[in-house]
């Protein structure tokens, strides 16, 4: 696929049973696929630090899948994604921080979702809306004290909710990602969308919260920017980078560190996660999103390194609207990855963080750093 | 294992690997397992028909299991239990009714858990309670509408936690099983416990709302007495029970009525879901308690028919505290398939219902019934 007109050389995608992928940006946002929408709600006040991000489900529905592949998931109404289970349609996905405790936004999401007769109908009690639901590890980073004092619950979920639209999505600090980290500099929300050479669109959100960096130490550009659309690191920047408290650092458990490999850089923080959304308007069965949601988790592979450790819940989920015939699958399979891949990239390319948080855009890129919001 | 004093012949467990089961009682409840507290309440009063419990893990935690056998489950924290994944320890398990709605009642467990300091420690940030959940589906069973309106939350949650006791369990209708229905005829909470011959204990906790019947109605007897604790039907009744319109129906959908197999009655509540505990006091990995809990769905099945089915969300959790060295893995799993078995048995023996949702004692026993909170 191409990038951004005039940013990079165009490459094909090609090899037994893929299509060329076509001539489309990876820049764009979850709500690239025609019926989503994306709200964000944060607080920052009083000692907090963590938001809620909601993605909304056309009327009717998306098809569901999930996959959990990192080693310390907080998840709400994942069984029922199974696809041998019975329920086939998802009418949100809350994506949050607060660690378990901020599954408590989920409620707040369906009790709207309730109120506008929107779920799973089940007689004259009215609906059941589904709702699944994972969590990022920011306790404490306001510095709110207790920090579960500080956590999303049904309010913040509901405002997310009330803010959710169908434009373009603000990335960077804000609705999940406010209180993220990754590797010790500002983590965040970000997206990426593609349009293959049928017409399938497929888009990614992420929220980037990881051990492991989104950052290649050696160059000082991000693993997951496939297209090379982001700016070049400057090198002064970057070489201080790497001598400052912000550099990648060996895994608090040692683990990475004898091979140099990028890692957590927080013993105080000792959990983590990368989440998100991966969505296609293609026809798919639930099985099939439960695979395109593992694309999803090769994408974050790309991405960030180490990856899916045991101290990141990293989980994935994929909604398919159903707009347009299912296309080739192994092609919507490859561009799902690389657009969950840059929406990582995209992430923490947009994250502005905070004083004691700063993000890669200060830290690397200078003066030309982008803004929070900007998507 | 041998059952009450005088009320059935020892019967012996053997076979390859297998120790004979020891002379011990069926009948008793989870917290036969020392350190274990269990807690109810309910609600049923302004169209209210639900209810709460919890189980508590002595402190440190238990090692958990989860296995989700249902087509339409309701659930919260269960990835974290996957052997694979780096959380070992529950600090509480929420059985609750409102369906999907109900899973806000973990959050007032995940309070209370966190001002008393217990959880999974986060360094600075304190504790995250570990709580995973099931839901069953009771949803305007008390007549409130929307039915999402009268459904267990935070407060309900809590209330069971302040409940809780290391006591006998009550059983009946009772908490969780507060709006069940099991087949047309009262569900609720029931309970079982046994030594084994190697000292090991073994009890489960069943909240009982299933399609399908946990009553033969070849005989009247209730499918998982295995023991035949339990009295005999009255014949009168049990014809007259037959007659009426309390009888295990044929399944809405008709799949089974050609079978003539007993299903759920009611068109107007499409899902159901039997959930539960199986517990034990030996040393557990955790991949043996997902184990541990796939043998309660074993139990399940013989005690339930039709189980397991589209509109059943059977999600069954185990814990062990570790307190005795392990033993027999096979006798142990034998008994928690009997135990559970049991506990579904002891459900419906003691639920007494409401008017419009009579129990098994008033259809079938007569005079001699049971009362509600006899365990």
């Amino acid at each position: 696929m191409s990038v951004g007109a005039g940013q990079a050389p165009e490459r094909a995608v090609t090899g037994a049973g893929l299509a060329t992928v076509g001539a489309a940006s990876l820049v764009g946002s979850l709500t690239a696929v025609r019926g989503l929408s994306v709200g964000h709600a944060r607080r920052v006040t009083d000692g907090w630090r963590t938001g809620v991000t909601v993605v909304l489900a056309p009327p009717g529905g998306a098809v569901g899948g999930v996959d959990v592949a990192g080693g310390a998931p907080g998840t709400r109404e994942t069984d029922l994604l199974d696809p041998r289970n019975v329920v086939e349609r998802v009418d949100a996905i809350v994506l949050t921080g607060g660690s378990a405790f901020g599954l408590a936004a989920a409620d707040g999401v369906m009790r709207r979702l309730a109120a506008a007769g929107i779920g799973f109908p089940v007689g004259a009690a009215g609906v059941v809306p589904i709702v699944p639901a994972a969590v990022i590890f920011d306790l404490g980073r306001g510095g709110a004290l207790p920090a579960a004092s500080a956590t999303p619950g049904p309010e913040l979920g509901a405002l997310a909710y009330d803010n959710a639209s169908t434009g373009p999505v603000a990335h960077g600090t804000v609705g999940a990602g406010t209180g993220a980290s990754s590797c010790g500099i500002a983590g965040g929300v970000g997206g990426a969308a593609t349009v293959l050479d049928d017409g399938t669109t497929v888009a990614a959100l992420a929220v980037v919260n990881s051990a492991g960096s989104a950052v290649d130490p050696r160059t000082g550009r991000l693993y997951g920017d496939l297209g090379a659309v982001f700016p070049d690191p400057d090198p002064d920047l970057l070489a201080a980078w790497l001598a400052s408290e912000w550099r990648p650092k060996p895994y608090p458990s040692g683990f990475g560190a004898e091979r140099g490999l990028p890692s957590s850089a927080s013993a105080s923080s000792p959990m983590n996660t990368t989440i998100g959304v991966v969505a296609t308007d293609a026809v798919l069965t639930k099985a099939q999103c439960a695979r395109l949601a593992a694309s999803g988790q090769d994408g974050m592979a790309r991405a960030i390194r180490p990856v899916h450790t045991m101290v990141d819940g990293d989980s994935v989920f994929a909604l398919a609207t159903g707009e347009r015939p299912a296309g080739n699958l192994n092609a919507l399979l490859t561009a799902a990855a690389d657009v969950f891949a840059h929406a990582v990239a995209d992430a923490v390319f947009h994250a502005t963080g905070f004083a004691d948080l700063p993000g890669y855009g200060a830290l690397v890129l200078g003066p030309g750093r982008p803004a929070d919001g900007a998507g």
